[in-house]
């Protein structure tokens, strides 16, 4: 692991994640920027102090001087969005697999290299959108795949937050502190930390593809350097459109993502609050409730499953299901195998098309809200 | 009455909601512009022959006939959009008080026109937007004004509906026809209907007023003449953003008609689906559900509840509130009494700002989702 | 009406549900056992002042007294328990139909000579055990009939209120004073009040007969003289189960009835505080809710429905379903016709079997809570 | 681990649990009474193969010889009833501590007898009642605690599944078949199985004792030989009643334990397929719904939080609670320290009221369902 030192918060939600289902032990890290904080952490994780190192550059370096069966099979980086890219970078181009959180990159154009990197290299890039690691997530893409729904007409995705509605990142509260400094986050706050999610979602669930965006950032908190705040208006290829927003000055809100997709026969809704359920509505007949762990799923619902209905699984559940996808991936790319083809996580293409979301709607956000083609921000 | 003849929906509604309380009797109307459909409706209601009449001209003519105690208190227009002016007009102008249905207007012209007929007559008007008759939006607008919300930044409202995913207008189902018809309904069907009720909600409860609009309108049914989706960006004045979206196409909603609203210390939610409950949520503390019927309510949404808590209360009372409030009026009107201060009910106002909204709206969308001032609208 | 005056909680309900269709008018009434009082509430009702009377015998002569098209078609009697029979009698032995309120009696002679009465006069009797007169709750019925749930398990009915945990009654508030009275109220409040709506729901929906109660009483506020919370358990004839309570001191509970069948193909759910909705769960499907005002719905529930699905109905909607029945059973009475099959109101025999029940619950609880037979408490 | 092997269902659960927050390793088992099976199933968990075997015994008596440092820290016991008892004797005699699943015991006397070894060995004994590791459970002890509920009344505790519907422990299911065996599972099914997470919830929360117990069990399904279907009317010392049931047949529930507590202040629900939310209502004040990982609460109740509010938590999560805080007594115990006294989870103590609940409720039922003290059940 690179990241993740004491007090962050995403790292110790993928070590969580990692371990639940004791495939992935963690082995090494480089947790801080600082060389004696990193070293801290990795006794509290009671870690072999010779594989806590100070820095990425030389955990790279040196565990690719151990034997093949000790080496670490992969990394994951949790770092702050600005160093994405190089760490990732450092560890691929020694041959290692990568997990990294996500925004992808910094901005567009370390994407792009990056993705080739990737390409070049052909290890394993997993991005943790976790939240298409959710089963009832998985279900939802089923329905609109064996076309439940029809045709789509129109998603309505939000992901209202209130935790920034005051000045925290000022008074210095870390984790929002890099998140609204454009230095360490990038162009954008809300959407490149939460908006992101929206579209990845919006994408995994009904695989459509945005052509324009018009959206509206708002800083509601002054002094804030990056926007709190972003509505969108959106047009997907093919006609159907879209209501996107994210927020981090919704007093009140914790992690309210949830989905609406509509189609010509049938609707669907999510709450990310709610996980286990998924809604689906229809003109002429009743609405039904599907549920997590019941034998009427379909059988990628039913794969990531991990205990029977109505024993509630939450977030970590849904993140784990990332890295048990990447695990597979990696495993059998470890055994010179290909990637099973049904190996279901996002990818540095999802991460690529992810930065070019944000770019968009910065770029429009910029220009007062005009509408922007995905296609004109690279 | 005028309008509301068998078969319309509206009128019903209209006629239930002036019953409820005992204050109003049904005397006299006319209710269908064909003269044998208007008298079988008199039938089916019990009314006097005399008082059904074959056309609204004649029935503010031959009302006004009538001696003081026996002729009309006012008049009920539940119309197609079309003629709510004329009809309003003639009442108006032989003296009889109105309650017309929303939108107030054809177009924004008439209801400028008919916004100076009610200032030189004196008589009452309201405008039954019906939604802000429920204690509860009451309840909401009492927590905004006390301040319980802090500065306003942000509100979310949204009218989902599903019933015009196919076309029944053009299947002769008479509801849905008119209002897709733009000889009847006027330049807008989705957001006259519906959107036009969002975006009073969004006032009553706010106080915001709406500085500029970008509207996307999209007719996703074939054949279709009028917009049967539309999604907004919103900028109040003072600096709140909004998101309002109304749908026709949503299958699966029914009249999900909902807000939210965020404020600098809290923020509410409100659904009209489930309208005895108004959500409010904090920082820092517990959620709260405020609940229709209890002591612990504002007086305002004290005043407008018939029943005690927990036995529910529906569409039909908030609607009946609006006539309570009318009727109020209306007898203050009566015996020559200055209507009464706290008397809460949509007017000849309100209807101008919604037909401002909906030309707004209409405006924005034809320039292909353009940020449209309101006050360039007129 | 009988009852009902100023400061009665009942009357003003019944009032509203008569209304709301137009088919009925009050017209005559003696509100009070006090002259005076009965008089000023005839005039906060407009009504007539010959035809508001000092008493309900003088009210049952009189209006015998008038022309057949002028007199009262039925009277609808809202006092408290103990009068219900004595003033029933009085008007079915003048010729008069009767609307009353529940419970049936004082007790359970009462009730048992006055279902004999109604025998013998032919006149419609109605008891308005109101929480059946919900569309989604006749809905439940007909899936129950028509088999959907299989063989019936088990019954899990509630109806927990909160408004009794301060001693009001003893502090002098009526509408709480006569129902912990044993002198107004009959043998018991609690149950009497509201266990018994919890039985009729039950027999309504399941049509299961109960053979034998376990029921625990008890006084949790100091000085009442009757119980204020019941717990029973219940055995159906035919080998079904069920738990059924009623509380008046869960404090915050508003008026939560609801009920839960188990069969042995699927189960239903249905909460009188979300009247528009009816959940029902599968061993091996989603759940499917269904909704008010929808064309899925069966016959029945669509002819009880008012307004369109999304546009909520309530309590008094439910209310005066009951009296839209009742009315159209008195006026086949009227035309000398028989009272349609399909008339679904209900009738003494439901008052008989509720007088039985809360006999029966009285006599375990006063055994220790002992299993005791609705057989033997006759 | 002793128990737990291939297709079991709370193994793996317990697996996870252990694992989640990188405190535990399991690095021995005797995973099935089939030696074969539990070599296969030590396989599946990458254990060394030296430290898997074939019998309890064995296990006990080998990692005995191991020097301190390598053996095990504790046992988990995830096999059927009537293995529990034994299984702890062999480990805890042998100087081991003790997490167990619950029931306690096969029997009463089984369970006061490993109550006195447990005693006498001084080792940590935890007992999985896991439902009270959810933070929003030791949120509400917390209110009642500390008084805002004020004197409690009442407890509605209920506990349906519906999985055993169908006769499938009679078609050689697995989990089901050993449950509803009286020699695999004791003198009770649904009680043993549900009913006593019911029962441990309640005095959890509420610190209630139970006195008397009227339970009234029923099996449900033709052939099976222990009830399916428990309803309970409950007594507690000082006066407060209950209303208790349990259930395996009620089609559609899925793991639906909920629990009510209504005191003379206030009261409470949770709901455990919905563990992050805690309601409080008030008789004169809006309600509360407290969420699981929020500033505004307890010590305790974030103390057993990992992420941020809004990202939900589960049935794992809670689970793992349980390891944690039996974790943090066996690492005291193991270096010589008292057992912190903030430590909280359940203790053999918890695990004999547990057994006399369930011999008090089989004597109940087996009487008739009459009522049965507690103390009369030893």
């Amino acid at each position: 692991m690179v990241g993740g030192g004491r007090d962050a918060f995403i790292g110790g939600v993928h070590r969580m994640a990692m371990r639940l289902d004791g495939k992935i032990d963690l082995v090494a890290g480089s947790f801080s920027s600082n060389a004696e904080k990193s070293r801290l952490s990795g006794e509290d994780l009671l870690l072999d102090p010779s594989r806590v190192y100070p820095d990425y550059s030389t955990m790279a370096e040196r565990e690719l001087t151990l034997p093949v069966g000790e080496r670490i099979d992969f990394v994951s980086i949790v770092t702050p969005n600005r160093t994405h890219v190089p760490v990732a970078k450092a560890f691929l181009q020694n041959g290692f697999n990568v997990v990294c959180d996500k925004p992808l990159a910094f901005n567009l154009e370390e994407a792009l290299d990056l993705q080739q990197i990737v390409g070049k290299t052909g290890k394993v890039f997993a991005l943790t959108h976790n939240y298409t690691g959710y089963p009832m997530v998985k279900e939802a893409r089923e329905l609109v795949r064996r076309g439940d729904l029809g045709n789509l007409l129109k998603v309505v995705v939000e992901y209202p937050q209130g935790w920034l509605i005051n000045p925290i990142d000022a008074e210095g509260k870390k984790q929002a502190a890099w998140r609204t400094n454009p230095e360490q986050a990038g162009a954008s706050s809300c959407v490149g930390d939460i908006g992101t999610h929206a579209e990845n979602l919006t994408r995994y669930i009904t695989g459509l593809e945005i052509d324009e965006i018009c959206a509206e950032f708002t800083t509601f908190v002054k002094g804030r350097r990056l926007e709190d705040d972003a509505n969108m208006l959106v047009r997907f290829k093919g006609g159907a459109k879209g209501v996107l927003y994210a927020s981090q000055i919704s007093v009140g809100e914790e992690n309210s993502l949830s989905i609406r997709v509509y189609g010509t026969k049938a609707s669907l809704e999510w709450h990310q609050e709610d996980p286990n359920d998924l809604i689906v509505k229809y003109g002429e007949a009743p609405r039904r409730t599907y549920r997590r762990g019941n034998s009427y799923l379909s059988g990628v619902a039913q794969r990531f499953s991990r205990i029977p209905a109505g024993h509630p699984e939450g977030f970590i559940e849904g993140f784990a299901n990332i890295y048990l996808e990447a695990a597979r991936a990696i495993e059998a790319e470890a055994n010179g195998q290909p990637i099973p083809a049904d190996c279901d996580f996002p990818t540095v293409k999802d991460g690529v098309e992810g930065m070019l979301f944000i770019a968009t709607a910065v770029k429009s956000a910029k220009g007062g809200a005009v509408w922007t083609r995905m296609s004109n921000a690279r």
